[in-house]
């Protein structure tokens, strides 16, 4: 249904594979694509081949067929032909009937290059390319966002929200805040933007953000390895209708396994096709890669680097003690950011979806690990909506409608406090005005997950691009925490007070570093947390077999293979201690918003068309719900005369006093005119001022309109666009009113 | 009144002085205090030493004099003492005597010592800086902000707003929003911060936006040059008390005039005092001027530099033409921008006043230069508040109470639209908490201002780090406007149709820019520009000298002297031209807020201490309005029992949903306790549940209660939170309460 190449874009790009046979080890790619982009270990695309998505569709493979069998009947007619021209013992009639026959053959091979041409374009994503730009025209005209510094060129992966794009990114943010940091009581907290290298270089971005890049090697211009490859796959697939379907099924699966090259992969590709520079026809270098972070110097030393942050989240996780204390030394709480977050894109695409500087709302819940139950629960429990759990995705199947409470209790979601926030955001996203029906919640494939994470889920839209990710929900474990605690030093935990104090038996794991220094060089370190992070079980057992056979194979997950560990390596004991608390690092779990693409996609959810009453145009409308709606109410005076403008502004003045955002717009335009200029702002209210004692309101989508006395109007409009009544509400107790002004 | 080198620090560091006879022309150096820091030509500091505040205050005059005599006295008895002792002759009665002498002389001194210590001290302004402590103390400790990535240290200049100082900056932001965006329907956009070099080259930033600075010459350490002068002469004028009248005058003067120093003239003074480097001892290179600005790179190349903006208003000038077109090509209109802004201090001081990076709010009115009169300046023209015009600073006045529609209409505001913004920003500020009694609005000195600006004036709020510069309201001309036309090539004009079309005549004049370069070379740019600015009557002077002399002196502002025009250099004509319309750049008129100065003055002028019940301790309290407390309410269960848990949880629901923001603390602690906790955060209403069918609200202020129905109380709160009523309001209705609680 949807275009799989886009869908590829949109969910591709994170990190090297373990686990698909081409890409090596530690090969990581961490992408902007991902809303908190921190070191993940494991992910594979193969599953977007599964029967859903077939590299392939049936329809496809059997053109290409016919077109090819078609082709070489052409070829052996046209040879025919030839032959009899050639013959001086051929016939006129028999000449006439073969080049008669080869001008069929050649109307049918046209025919079905014309059927293989839609299917190619529509997989390709043409008729949604149509409607984008609808969508895209009317925001860019109405100002709701443009390119910024468009009269010095423009930046690619910049752009401004103009005045009706700004109301509506602060309406998102303040019901963001009331529907996360004031119904959850959350911690919001406000960090800089500038951020010293230490702490970025303990959340792995400084090594670890980076997407593969190559070089013009004459002109130095850059370009993103994988969008070049991209490019020339998807049009030779697009153009070249004469491709074996050998050659296709090649080209799509490089494809899908593009964002799981290595480097070295993606630089032998570039070389098989002989891909050059597209502007100059350049050799081009081998890739390598390039730091997404936007990089600063703090102070004027020069010795202090600086980054602009890639997320808002590592403010949160630095301030977790403070936060702690603050919360009474309690758990669980959450803290909250809103913020900017920049990505130095090499080459951005993809308009409002991806850009170099955007704004994020993110969300730190941290939580005892050994109890994530959720007061709130049950709150939830009974939301029935789209869920793509990992099982469904391997065995090929689509998401599915289920209920939220039973998801959590199967355990295909891992717990309540995951449910929970998987549930808002449903409650949110759908409250703004995103189509239930487009929207999914689609679980990350164990490969796809880091290996500390406990489970994440992606709120997906979609959208003219594709299934573009919105909102990450992750159970991060205690990795994040961790990281700082290990490189400040200082201890980022929490406690919970027994109230006796308890004997316990503990694990002591000793690795002994010196001796695995020796054995293992530069992957000492991983061996060492694997050993560190072994549970009891795991444990005992290495205990025994090192007691009876002095050595042991360990596998080490982050090196993806198995060491020998000998019994100078490790000393495992178990110790009974007495405990007064339990002292633990807490889990985190993070719902990460991009609010950019939210906004986005929204727009696309929002815009539809309709015939002007003439029929001679199609008028464009946004169907924002009043809680977004940059602008909730127009007032205009029928005709340009002084009774009306008084009372046009007496409403104003009270629509202002009610702190409802309004616009007059006293043209002498028809009311006609005006209601289309305003449907397209999506302004869901419009008041006409055609008497002076009760004026015309009329409802956006419905065309339908009331009477309401002049002193009551803006009451009224404060009612039904703060949520207090519905249109049909207030439709119900005032007259309704039947001029054809609203249709004109 | 005030610390005299506290206040310097606030309004000073602008640039360099046409005037004083110490700068030279051109040596600019735009500082971030001044908010809105574009190129600026002229200012003198000499203002500050009016009468109003002498270098010396005649109280240290005559002690400084009087410790000089007696020091010569003990000197001259300690002599007599010595020569006693070392003759035969003298007798023990004698030496007895002149011994108690010198003891009485030497205790006269001491008493002299420790009351001219007292007067340095409260001009250095040690009370003050104990108020500051205490006041940052508070807010320290309960999160309103914390120095940002304190577990890896700091960075100074960094700070990261914990959850009642992230509520107070959106509560802030919201009522600016109400205040300004909305009730005069401005035009809001959202910009990067990332901006490329162009924009901020047009604007003048990349040139001229430096502070002067030293380094450690064997370390490399960085300094900003006026503060090591400055240290220098403070501690100097603290410690040393035995420093002549003379030498006094001397450091004082220093310190006054330091930010006018050139480069050259910093240096000297170094060189002159002998001042090292601060942690070393090491000498210091010359110093240098150090761009602001933190520079990126945009995208991999390296070739696009960037810099994070230090300031938002640069992202409304270059989307005025559409702006322009989306209010329907009609002038006034205003365009209003929130957000980041960055400068990358040397060293930062001052806390949460000088920072790396700040949260601005700037607001862009754009008006026909021909017209500056406002429709709504009679809502404002009757406010009275102190104003401190340029007069008043010249004659050596104290700031005065003025009526606002008076300053306009003798001009003291030069016009109708800067006024009303005035009156807005007054309104504003006091409607946020802030002292009317420690608010004034100070006009720029015309030599302070930038020769094309019309009139500025600061709001200026006093703390304890003396009168701090907080909004800055300029009548910038077109200047910024003109600036990004001349870069972009784009005309950044607005038009105004004529009726009929009209005969005008109009001056032509045309710099010959061939001769003006040969004869001006680097300096042609300035007297092309000066030439074009002439006025009608300015060029037909120049017109008639040059047909009867053939040259003519001509002042050039820019440089700062005269240079002499030929005949050769500029054709100057009138012409009769038929004109449709007018096609002009609009003046701006620019009001910037400094949103973390406002609030960080805020914090000090709604904090204050009263004793406990007990009397034995200080219990701290902001008193801040309701608009601006963190959390609106907190809700306490008198003791804790299922009953009163329940009642406080259903309230809290009712809160929540009313979006009162709230906090519950069913701790065991005492209520008066819990009452400091929660004044301690400026919350103006808790309610106590001390029944099932009624509750307790204590203001907290006043500390008095009254009785209110559980159903009714969040009805009750909202209403006294969002403006509806005042407490006094509610007092009358309900019952008042008297038990001991609120007192305890």
């Amino acid at each position: 249904m949807y275009p799989r190449l886009i869908f590829l874009e949109n969910i591709s790009r994170r990190v090297g594979s373990l686990l698909h046979p081409l890409t090596k080890p530690h090969s990581f790619s961490i992408s902007q694509l991902s809303l908190s982009s921190k070191p993940l270990t494991t992910f594979s695309l193969l599953r977007h081949f599964t029967p859903e998505s077939p590299l392939m569709d049936s329809a496809e493979i059997s053109l290409r067929k016919a077109l090819a069998d078609k082709q070489a009947a052409v070829d052996a007619q046209a040879n025919t032909v030839r032959e009899l021209k050639g013959s001086a013992a051929a016939d006129k009639a028999a000449i006439n009937a073969a080049v008669e026959g080869l001008k069929g053959l050649k109307l049918e091979k046209a025919a079905i290059e014309e059927e293989l041409q839609e299917i190619v374009k529509s997989n390709g994503g043409e008729s949604k390319e149509a409607f984008r730009q609808g969508v895209i025209n009317t925001l860019e005209r109405k100002l709701f966002y443009v390119p910024s510094f468009k009269i010095y060129g423009g930046v690619a992966g910049l752009y401004d929200y103009g005045p009706p794009g700004c109301a509506v990114k602060q309406n998102v943010l303040a019901f963001w805040r009331q529907h996360f940091v004031m119904q959850e009581n959350m911690l919001e907290v406000d960090c800089p933007c500038v951020t010293p290298e230490v702490v970025l270089k303990a959340s792995g971005h400084v090594d670890k953000f980076t997407d593969l890049m190559v070089k013009d090697e004459k002109t130095g211009t850059c370009y993103r390895a994988d969008h070049l490859i991209k490019d020339f796959c998807k049009e030779k697939l697009e153009k070249d209708l004469s491709l074996s379907a050998e050659k296709v099924a090649e080209l799509k699966h490089v494809l899908a396994m593009l964002d799981d090259f290595s480097s070295e992969e993606m630089g032998s590709k570039i070389k098989e096709y002989g891909i050059t520079a597209p502007d100059t026809k350049n050799p081009l270098s081998d890739p390598y890669p390039f730091n997404l972070m936007f990089q600063t110097s703090i102070g004027p030393s020069g010795v202090s680097p600086g980054f602009m942050r890639p997320e808002t989240a590592q403010g949160i996780f630095v301030n977790f003690k403070d936060l702690y204390y603050y919360n009474g030394n309690k758990l669980p709480f959450a803290a909250a950011q809103i913020g900017q977050a920049f990505r130095n894109e090499i080459s951005p695409r993809q308009g409002l979806l991806r850009v170099r500087e955007f704004t994020l709302a993110e969300i730190e819940h941290f939580v005892d690990p050994q109890d994530k139950s959720h007061r709130k629960f049950p709150e939830v429990a009974n939301l029935e909506f789209l869920m793509f759990p990992r099982e469904l995705q391997v065995s090929g199947q689509s998401a599915k409608k289920m209920v939220l409470g039973e998801a959590v209790s199967k355990g295909t979601i891992n717990n309540e406090t995951l449910g929970y926030f998987i549930g808002r955001v449903y409650i949110f996203l759908t409250s703004l005005g995103i189509d239930k029906e487009r929207l999914r919640f689609r679980q990350h494939l164990a490969n796809e997950m880091a290996h500390y994470a406990a489970d994440c889920w992606d709120a997906e839209i979609e959208c003219s691009y594709g299934w573009i990710e919105c909102v990450g929900i992750a159970d991060r474990s205690a990795y994040d925490l961790r990281a700082h605690m290990d490189k400040s030093g200082v201890a980022l935990v929490a406690h919970e007070k027994y109230a006796e104090p308890k004997e316990v038996e503990k694990i002591i794991i000793t690795p002994v570093k010196k001796e695995l220094g020796l054995a293992f060089k530069g992957n000492q370190k991983m061996v060492v947390e694997a050993l560190e992070a072994m549970d009891e079980k795991e444990a005992m057992e290495m205990k025994a077999n090192l007691e009876s056979k002095g050595e042991v194979e360990f596998n080490v997950c982050t090196l993806g293979k198995n060491v020998t560990i000998t019994n100078k390596m490790v000393t495992i004991k178990k110790e009974k201690k007495k405990e007064h608390q339990r002292v633990f690092t807490p889990s985190v779990i993070e719902p990460s918003f991009g609010i950019g693409r939210i906004i986005y996609c929204l727009y696309e959810h929002s815009f539809y068309t309709r015939q002007s009453k003439g029929g001679d145009e199609q008028l464009n409308v946004f169907r924002f719900p009043p809680l977004v709606a940059p602008i909730k109410c127009t007032v205009f005076p029928l005709v340009q005369n002084q009774q009306y403008e008084e009372v046009a502004a007496q409403i104003v003045k009270s629509l202002a006093a009610a702190g409802i955002s309004h616009k007059i717009d006293t043209t002498g335009t028809s009311i006609g005119k005006r209601y289309a200029r305003t449907d397209e702002l999506g302004v869901p209210f419009a008041i006409t001022v055609d008497s002076e004692n009760s004026v015309t309101v009329r409802e956006r989508d419905s065309k339908q309109q009331i009477r309401v006395n002049v002193n009551e109007v803006s009451s009224v409009i404060k009612e039904v666009t703060d949520g207090q009544s519905t249109w049909a509400d207030v439709q119900w107790r005032y007259p309704s009113h039947s001029s054809a002004s609203a249709d004109e």
